[in-house]
């Protein structure tokens, strides 16, 4: 895994593809599935909507450390398998044939068959409206890898695979972030 | 456009499409484009991240209501042109040739040429992390349309359109929010 420029971590989030967040409680790795997330910033800093439902939520709050793993779409099933069991019976790094590997500046594992990885801080809990705020502290991503295609949930139990890509780098050179 | 059931409403947002967010200030039309969008529940809530760099965000706080309009790849040049001028000092719905449909609860208006369109009420304004909460209170789809693949913007200037469509409704039917 190569590591990232900052300023380009927040294009891993915005197209708003299904994530894989992990969290390590003591010495328990633990991983969840979500897709409801949000770029706050270039930061790059990222807002995700969880609470006590999700049992890694604890561990969010106790450690306030995270990280976000990008899957893709050769790995449907098991992002899907990990978001319909719970980290409070079952090993889900074992369960689903995950390499958890050490991440360098908080104790969540990284997930090495993802297309990229991002270490982060929790910043702020806005209990009222269950947002966890994040801030990104250092990202990975595999160039190697094949498959570069993410998924995004419907939330209906359909997935939209990424399908062509449009350049209008031209037409948005006045808005483009610096760094990309 | 047909009126859709609430409990559906989230996965127009859920799947992490770029948007269009129309206010109307006085008798002023505005609209603006959005990537930055997260679900917070299915009742639904959903969070947006804006602040005083968008023109729109002034209408916003004064007015308290906005729609949230879904485009699909056919107007993403449209889209694109609406995210790089502003309500300033143009008219975007004259300038890109958009269609305001008066909504029923809310003086925003709705996108006609759009796929979908949530009509929405700010519920929080969470400035220190310029996060806008909204709750939704009617949508409507057009289930007429030709073309309903929506776009995700990368934040480079590049967008990806939706692909192939994968079910694993199955797998997930322990998990599915109710009405769905």
């Amino acid at each position: 895994m190569h590591q990232m420029k900052m300023s380009r971590v927040f294009t891993l989030i915005e197209p708003g593809p299904v994530v894989l967040v992990t969290t390590r409680d003591g010495n328990k790795n633990n991983v969840m599935t979500i897709s409801w997330t949000m770029v706050l910033d270039f930061t790059p800093a990222f807002a995700i909507t969880t609470g006590a439902w999700n049992y890694s939520f604890a561990a969010l709050q106790r450690t306030r450390e995270c990280v976000i793993a990008i899957p893709t779409v050769d790995l449907l099933d098991r992002v899907v398998g990990i978001g319909t069991c719970s980290g409070a019976d079952t090993d889900k790094f074992a369960k689903f044939k995950l390499t958890a590997v050490p991440a360098k500046l908080v104790k969540a594992p990284l997930i090495k068959e993802c297309l990229a990885n991002i270490e982060c801080k929790v910043v702020d809990l806005i209990e009222k409206h269950n947002i966890v705020v994040l801030e990104a502290v250092a990202a990975y991503e595999d160039p190697a890898r094949d498959e570069g295609r993410t998924v995004h949930a419907v939330g209906d139990g359909t997935f939209i695979v990424d399908g062509r890509k449009l350049d209008r780098r031209k037409m948005m050179a006045s808005k483009l972030s610096a760094g990309i």
